[in-house]
C-alpha cells in the first residue's frame, strides 16, 4: 500500500478489519474511549451521523460493525482531509461520507430528522477548566472552544428522527450536566454504562444512550473493567480491538 | 432482655454492635439498601436528619459509626411506636430522637438549614408505577403515596445548613429524574456509586450524596459488588455489617 503522509502524519492500525488509521502526533489521537464507543450498542442500517469525526476512526469501526450510511462531520479543515483520506485508503467511501462543515448551523447541509443515530466523542473539559494545550488542534478537541455539551445536544436533538439514537461517551465528572442537558433537549438517558481503569478505581468516563421522545428510566449496564489485576486489557476491552484470547 | 412484641412483629438482627430491631411482618423490613446507605461516606458529629426513619435502622447504624445527635421522623404511627421502642431497646435514647410527623411540613418542628447532614432511603417507585402491595404499610414505603421524591428533597433542601450533605440510595431507573431534582433543589449531586447484584449484573440501585450549595461536578466511586461469583456476599458488603472474614 502506497500512502503518502504530510509532516506530522503517521499511520497507525485501527486494528478491527486490518483498518489502518492516519492521525497527527501534534492533533487529537484516538484512544479507549472512542473505541468503546464505537463498540457500544446495536448497530443499524440507517444513515448515522458523527459528530466532529476527527480522523473518523468510529465511522471506520461502525463499518466494521456493518454500518452502510455513516456522515462524519468535521468543522477542522486539516482533520476532515485527514478523515477523508482514510475513508478512501480503507475502501469505506461507500459507507461513509465526510462533510467539511460546522454541527452548529446543520440547517445548512441536512435536513431535520434525518438520522437514525447520532454518535459523539465531544470535548470534555469546559473551555475555563483544566490544563489547555498550547496546540490548537488538541485543544479544541480536548475543550470546548468551537462546540460546547449545549451545540452537541441542540445538533443531535435536530438531526435525530423520533425515536432515534444518541450515543455519547463523556467524562463522569459532568454526569449531572449531560443527563440535564439530554433530557433538555428531548433526547431521555435510557443506557449509561460505567467505564472503570480496574475493578477497584473510580469511573473516569461512561458511555450513555438516549432516545429521542423516549420515556423515562435508566437502565445501568454491568460494569465495564478497562484493565485486569495484572495490568493487561480485560477481555471484553480485548474483544472491543477485535482480539480473541 | 424481656421485650414486649405486639401483634405480627419479631425480633431480629441489626447485627452491628450487637444491635436487636424490632420489625414487623405486614411492613417493609430493612434490606442490604438500607446498610449500604447508612455506610456511605464519612460520618460527623453535627445533627442529622433521617427522613421517613422506618424502624429506625438507619439512624441505629449511624451511632454505630459515631453519630451523636440523630433526629428521625416517621409519619406512620405504628412505625414511629416500633422506633421509639427500637431506640430504647439498643439505648440509643441519647443519640438518637424519633419525632412523629410529616416531614412535608418540616417548619412545624425543625428551623431551616439546622442539619449537617440529611438521609434517605425512600420509596423507590411513583404511584402509578410497579405492582403495588396490598398492605398499607408496605406500599407506603415502596411507592411515593405519602412522599414524592419532590417532597424528599424539598424536606434535604429545607433542612440542610449551608454545604450540608445529603445522601440517598435510590434505583438507577430514576438517575436522571434524581440529579436532575437535586439540582433544582440546591443540592448538587457530587457522588455517586453504583451497586451491581454480581460483577456481570446491571446496577439496580445507587448511593448519591449531594452538598447543598455544592459545585457541579461528580466523582463515581469503584463499583460496589454485592455477591462474590460464588454467591456468597462479597468482603466489602460483610465488613459492612461487621463481619470480617
Amino acid at each position: 500500500m502506497n500512502i503518502d503522509l504530510k509532516s506530522h502524519e503517521r499511520l497507525d492500525d485501527l486494528i478491527l478489519d486490518g483498518m489502518k488509521l492516519i492521525q497527527r502526533d501534534d492533533q487529537f489521537c484516538f484512544s479507549v474511549d472512542t473505541v468503546l464507543l464505537a463498540q457500544f450498542g446495536t448497530m443499524c442500517h440507517g444513515p448515522i451521523l458523527d459528530l466532529g469525526t476527527g480522523t473518523a476512526a468510529i465511522p471506520l469501526i461502525l463499518t466494521a460493525r456493518g454500518a452502510t450510511a455513516v456522515t462524519a462531520v468535521e468543522l477542522n479543515p486539516v482533520m476532515a482531509d485527514i478523515a477523508r483520506r482514510n475513508v478512501k485508503l480503507n475502501n469505506r467511501g461507500a459507507a461513509v461520507q465526510v462533510i467539511e462543515a460546522d454541527y452548529r448551523h446543520m440547517a445548512a447541509w441536512a435536513a431535520s430528522g434525518s438520522f437514525d443515530m447520532v454518535y459523539a466523542n465531544p470535548p470534555y473539559r469546559e473551555k475555563s477548566r483544566g490544563a489547555t494545550s498550547e496546540v490548537q488542534g488538541i485543544r479544541r478537541a480536548r475543550h470546548e472552544e468551537t462546540a460546547t455539551l449545549e451545540d452537541v445536544m441542540a445538533a443531535a436533538q435536530y438531526a435525530l428522527k423520533y425515536h432515534g439514537r444518541f450515543r455519547m461517551v463523556h467524562i463522569t465528572e459532568r454526569l449531572t450536566d449531560i443527563l440535564e442537558s439530554m433530557r433538555t433537549h428531548g433526547i431521555e438517558p435510557k443506557i449509561i454504562r460505567l467505564i472503570y481503569g480496574h475493578s477497584h478505581a473510580r469511573a473516569k468516563i461512561f458511555l450513555v444512550e438516549g432516545i429521542r421522545g423516549g420515556n423515562p428510566g435508566v437502565d445501568v449496564l454491568p460494569p465495564l473493567i478497562i484493565h485486569e489485576a495484572d495490568g493487561r486489557y480485560s477481555q471484553e476491552v480485548l474483544a472491543m480491538y477485535g482480539k480473541d484470547i
